[in-house]
């Protein structure tokens, strides 16, 4: 009982915290996306993609959140983004406090878009706000069918759902139309896109609606 | 501060509940494994090609825990082999009171080996002693070669690896020989696999280490 009843109070607690960088977001018009996935669905090979597209149109910076290690944001600063990394050390997911001090080490005037990439873990983080206006879940097609199903709570939490690695298809037991099938029953209002991050396919549409959705958060 | 107290008292009360779990194995030989990795990973395709393959010389029992849905239990339940599913309604992994409870509903005696599979996370469920005799833990070769680096205290844990998907080798950007080197930085004495369930290879291997290890456990 007194576990729920710590676990009901460090949410709220972080849900303050989130509300408080919300504001600083909105206060500047600055687009901000929190991209969940299991491990290795490709998040950070997306977000590679994402700036090489993108850098030249718009100002992105990255807030890499891992277990432990900085590899991700090694691999993510050779695109000449600013990047903050958080290791939280142990923690199965990020929160609204360990983003608010990323913050401070960013400037946030200078950014059209900031990327948060969260742990990988498709349960924990759906629990947990960061102050994002949007979490986008990635599924990798190697990860089968039914995930949708059996990680609910993540995919009706999330606002978009990136279907990766569709490069993989032809030697899987995956059916697409069946992921987007499972997803929809989940969460109805969830806007998809199909990308093969490693060979470029799909990253028009998704790099589009990026432009698209960070001009109209700036508006 | 009262939340660091309250998960160690959290996990004390499972290490406690664990050690029950544990003498009611030991007390029949019964060989106990409990199967971790990412969702995705192939866990469950692993288990029933196993059972496809060794169910006439063991007897196999199975203990699936999932999210939601009962999806895996279905799929392990058409080899005629005894299933308990625990739905943990959001809950990121298993804990040992879950499983002693799904004890319950198992003859043990009938049983040689007793699979659990845990819940598709390879963060939390590494905090939690199931009473297993070991873990298992299971990466895809789609996840990429970093994540024993990334996600060190399941590997540290477990004391066998298998890495699964192989066949899809040629088609990721994944160097066996590097999981395998850094997983092995984090835990040299892992034993470690090399499967591919849809395909079969490397089932030899594995099976025939699951049979000697079931019967050291029965001697």
């Amino acid at each position: 009982m007194s576990v729920v009843t710590i676990e009901r109070k460090v949410l709220e607690k972080n849900d303050a915290l989130a509300a408080v960088n919300r504001e600083r977001f909105s206060a500047r018009g600055l687009l901000v996306l929190n991209i969940v996935s299991s491990p290795g669905a490709g998040k950070t090979s997306l977000l590679e993609a994402t700036i090489a597209r993108l850098s030249s149109r718009m100002r992105i910076g990255v807030i890499e959140g891992d277990v432990q290690t900085d590899l991700d944001a090694q691999r993510v600063g050779r695109y000449g983004v600013p990047v903050v990394q958080i290791v939280t050390n142990g923690s199965c997911h990020l929160e609204a406090n360990l983003v608010g001090q990323a913050l401070d080490r960013l400037n946030l005037d200078d950014l059209d878009l900031l990327i948060i990439e969260n742990v990988g873990n498709l349960v924990c983080p759906a629990s947990y706000d960061l102050g994002e206006a949007m979490k986008v879940v990635v599924l990798s097609t190697t990860e089968g069918d039914d995930k949708p199903l059996k990680y609910p709570a993540m995919f009706r939490q999330a606002s978009v759902l990136v279907i990766n690695k569709t490069d993989l298809l032809p030697y899987v037991n995956a059916d697409i139309d069946a992921i987007r099938r499972n997803a929809w029953t989940v969460n109805p209002r969830l806007t998809v896109f199909e990308t093969a991050a490693t060979t470029g396919a799909g990253l028009d549409a998704w790099c589009e609606w990026l432009v698209s959705t960070t001009v109209g958060a700036h508006a």
